[in-house]
């Protein structure tokens, strides 16, 4: 069994709208000594395997067809054999 | 000027319908052998501070007035110096 963490972030020049509420808000707060705030998507797949290459492949597929829109998003994919 | 990472994760027993969804969505294309899915939020936040366990005691305070529900969510925060 590995554990695939693929972690998702928006690509340079993309908005994220969350993040820039999230940094109104805690100015709102009274922190205002933060500078930004970005958000980070991740998912962690439980996958049986043979090795990790292979694993971290289909991992790669799942990404392409699924997980993210290439447009808009990185992603970047470990993979741990548990 | 830090780079504070906060991780949020669910906690167990609480439900997860975005890592359930992705699971079924996964399945329904062919990835047979993924086991499980789960999803995480982070936030990427820069802040001005004097230092790491001060701006980590910040952050926390973030963590417990906006960022993260207590009642479902874990979280883990790292300060990084830039």
């Amino acid at each position: 069994m590995f554990e695939a963490r693929v972690t998702i972030t928006l690509k340079k020049g993309v908005s994220d709208p969350e993040g820039a509420n999230t940094l109104k808000a805690l100015h709102l707060l009274g922190f205002d000594n933060v500078r930004a705030a970005k958000t980070i998507r991740t998912f962690d797949i439980l996958i049986d395997g043979k090795d990790k290459n292979s694993v971290k492949k289909e991992v790669e597929q799942m990404c392409q067809r699924l997980l993210t829109n290439p447009v808009i998003h990185n992603y970047d994919i470990e993979v741990e054999e548990e």
